[in-house]
């Protein structure tokens, strides 16, 4: 694969907004995206990427020679990959109030010249599908072939097939849920609350590089260890501890190796990314209900028409398979397409960005499924 | 049950001060504790209770008239219950370094006159089980007939039976482990750091009752996502939210009935916990290994002499029953009297606080089985 480029489209110009699920407006709004692979002619090979809480466009290849690490699926996206670059043309796009190019709190309002922040209107996965929608009718294309993705990017998934159930012949949501769980929203608010609490958040209104880092890197912490399994840490790290001296071993701050872990995850992510973006993306995750304002679940999932393969972790525990099982369950019932196939992995909910060799035969039979019944060459 | 009240007992008043297990020493100490029902003359009928991370010592009964609620374990000793007052001696003392009348980080440092705060030495789940052991010294006895409790009442009790193998007749660990595990490091980890986010910590140096009640709060909050289950949060609250206005659902502030409850029982604990004292259980809970210092795990099960039933809760997914089962099996193969017995419970890691009329007729046979053993009256 040469070297990708990520590119932007703006639209919602002012005076023509954006209006928001809320009612707010919004504009303009960038979009900050990446394509692999080519349209072909009767534009009818185009899959949708959608990325997780702190995911981004940079889904596969690499920006520069220089660069260590390739998109983050990259494992399932080139040429013979089950996204294969060859035959189908990939787009992946930061999600509306994202940190990594879209428009989100950390942009600069054009009304005041400084960032949003918290005056950025809530926004819901719903609202990051319209945008989304909006993208690929810039990009000429009518129709997706299939959308994909994990966490909160399964729930766009869902989103995709329920909002436009005619412009879409695949789904493939994986370790997700149609509605956030109570559990998940509890987890949701801690981490919230987390970030508020340092004092350098000081109301969202902190300079850009300056936010809560220490808040922010405790909210990931507990993100990881939600995102993985009691099996993995314990195998991994056990009982390790950094110092064993018995005049050092009792000390407050002897860390166990599983603490170092965490605290260099943590601030890893403060490094590129920002507080405030957290805070919404959490907020639209726990506002993912898809039967919201259509009548409940029920009748969300009767107007989907893709072809739906979920895809759930038996080791995750935050988005178990119960979750998917049940819609799977539910879509056949209603006379729906719906497959369910679960991935075996001690990893938890992050299987979907560790457990490639498993999950490359079944997404790669599933999508050249869909291209064959679409006639795609 | 009369009325009860709460009991001290001081020992290592210096120059006679405690030996910590890291070598620190404290004194003096003071334990404070309740009894109920009556010692007999054989001294023979004792029974110890170890109360979990933010319990106390008053595990029955009530204090006053007033009281709206009893102990927290009153469902199972009294008259007639499984911990028959009629027949035993139960004690119920607040840990070492506890906040509820035990010394610890919130009692009076007498060299200086001001809490001990941050100055406090690191105490393990061993020393706290060692402090009972003069305790029960005090109270005249030589032997227990059995020591119980859930939790970190449960590392207490393993504890108990590898250290004073000779002096226990009967082990009822509930829902704990033997060693920490990785994740539940993490989770203790993640709260603690909260606690010491908030700027009015002051390094541990806050004014009794102005210390930091919103990083205990958020702390509080994790520890009881972690204590129950995804299902009974969803039975209980699912995706209700306080105010379904069209133009109010969509703020950041518009909370779920789950995201209240959680902020009600944060708010709770301030009330009545002391968050130095939180950092120094937690790290207590961290540091303990029934093993360490002992040739690992496997020798010091070995140790234990007592006729051991392990009570795991089968919705518990912070000490998942395989905790239980596994030391079970093993004091089975090194020729141990171990059984193990599943409370079955949507309630998750709490059930042992909750599920009294499933526990009841467990509880009851295992004392009675010890007590005829023993040819306790």
């Amino acid at each position: 694969m040469n070297w990708v480029q990520p590119k932007t489209f703006t639209f919602a110009t002012p005076p023509e907004l954006f209006v928001l699920e809320s009612g707010q407006r919004l504009g303009p709004i960038t979009v900050t995206y990446e394509t692999y692979g080519r349209l072909n002619e009767a534009r009818s090979n185009a899959i949708l990427i959608a990325h997780a809480l702190t995911g981004e466009q940079h889904a596969a290849g690499r920006h520069h020679p220089s660069d260590k690490v390739p998109g983050w699926w990259d494992e399932l996206i080139g040429p013979g990959k089950p996204f294969d670059t060859n035959r189908f043309f990939i787009i992946c796009s930061n999600v509306l109030g994202g940190c990594q190019g879209t428009t989100g709190p950390s942009s600069i309002d054009p009304a005041t010249g400084r960032p949003y922040g918290m005056r950025f209107p809530v926004y819901t996965v719903r609202d990051m599908v319209r945008v989304q929608r909006e993208l690929i009718a810039h990009l000429g294309i009518d129709r997706l072939l299939l959308v994909a993705g994990g966490s909160m990017g399964g729930m766009q998934v869902m989103e995709w097939g329920v909002t436009y159930p005619e412009l879409v012949d695949g789904l493939l949501p994986i370790a997700t849920c149609g509605r956030m769980s109570a559990m998940n929203i509890a987890f949701n608010e801690i981490m919230r609350q987390t970030i508020m609490l340092d004092p350098a958040w000081q109301q969202g209104n902190y300079e850009p590089g300056k936010g809560p880092a220490v808040g922010l890197a405790i909210a990931r912490m507990l993100g990881m260890v939600t995102y993985r399994s009691d099996h993995v840490f314990t195998e991994r790290f056990g009982r390790r501890i950094m110092d064993m001296r018995p005049d050092v071993y009792y000390r407050m701050e002897n860390r166990f190796e599983i603490e170092n872990y965490l605290h260099y995850q943590g601030e890893k992510l403060v490094k590129r990314f920002d507080a405030n973006t957290y805070l919404y993306l959490c907020k639209a995750m726990d506002l993912c209900d898809i039967g919201h304002g259509r009548g409940g679940m029920q009748a969300a999932l009767a107007r989907i028409q893709a072809h739906t393969l979920f895809i759930g972790v038996d080791s995750d525990w935050l988005y178990p398979p119960s979750y998917m099982i049940e819609m799977a369950e539910e879509m056949g019932r209603l006379g729906g397409r719906a497959d369910y196939w679960e991935l075996a992995s001690p990893h938890g909910h992050d299987a979907f960005l560790i457990e490639f060799e498993r999950m490359r035969p079944v997404v790669a039979s599933f999508v050249q499924r869909l291209a064959a019944e679409r006639g795609c060459p």
